[in-house]
């Protein structure tokens, strides 16, 4: 018997209490995966929003950190940004989040995330204290 | 019923007129996944030359310069990079594409490109002024 | 006739014999594209982790040591990272696979890989000595 194919959408929501904050989301993906049905296939999960990343790392408060302090180093706030001249003021969480990647595609395998062992899927939040989205997007059978 | 699996390919050719030039490309791929006729799925967009990007963030062109100058600042062009030994000077080409990513995701809802309210998609060239290509692959229902 | 949906997983298992080394692998993502059987779509490859990168660039021995300078420079090893607490060292080899990425899509066409005439598939080890895996999925028909 060939499986059909399965396309599942769902959208994670986020209102970061801070500026900056990053936010473990294996879990919510997860059970989203969970839910599709979907044994064999990807899943993307995608930031809706331009100063918000998606990445898969370390789920480590002392790397955490480290990642703010490299990424105010390349990509620093308060320098004087020609997009500040449109009323902005968030230049730096556009490069910071371009930096980190805005989107990750998880692997599937026998109805469950197919990650590595310290593998933890992440919102990472430059701009927040608003309410934003992330698409995560099941395809397989 | 269930909905067979589509899986629809198209090219994107661009000759900039600069060496360095970014050019937006979202009409172009929601015309793609039109012509494709998926209503459920996902598109690959990628850059099929290595000192090309794709990205995805905002359509405003102080930030698009924002990011040249960054860009020039994390990956210099004009250094001795080993790579100019073979008569290429291009080095900084490829690390600023990889800065920007070479590659995005896009999910497809209800027969359109799911983008948050400010997504749009890129393609940047960091070594123009010759004809290049970028690959669009949609794959769904 | 409409082809069935297919999707297939190989891993690819690396021991480097240096802390960090790039490794083509190219040959052995088609090789399991091959065996997929699939003739259109896509395969993940995607390292599982989190201190190794997945990328495409140019197989130009010169490039790939300005790589390493570059990675180097942008994300030194050597730092009072707060992940050392913990008693790793390796927190640069966070940074510097975070800066080249950790997975690629590459699009199947034909049932070939449909990459530019410089495509080529790297893995690249920041923190090696040890057995770690990449996963290739391909989902096509």
């Amino acid at each position: 018997m060939i499986a059909p194919m399965t396309v599942y959408t769902d959208y994670l929501w986020f209102t970061t209490k801070q500026k900056r904050e990053v936010v473990r989301i294996t879990d919510e993906v997860a059970a989203t995966v969970r839910t599709s049905g979907v044994q064999e296939g990807m899943v993307l999960v995608s930031a809706m929003h331009i100063t918000a990343a998606v990445y898969v790392n370390d789920w480590e408060s002392g790397l955490i950190q480290d990642f703010q302090v490299w990424l105010e180093k390349l990509a620093p706030s308060g320098l004087d940004y020609r997009h500040h001249q449109t009323g902005e003021d968030n230049a730096d969480a556009h490069l910071k989040r371009t930096l980190m990647g805005h989107q990750v595609m998880l692997p599937i395998t026998k109805g469950t995330l197919d990650l590595g062992p310290w593998e933890q899927v992440f919102y990472a939040e430059f701009d927040g204290q608003r309410r934003k989205r992330v698409v995560v997007k099941v395809m397989g059978q």
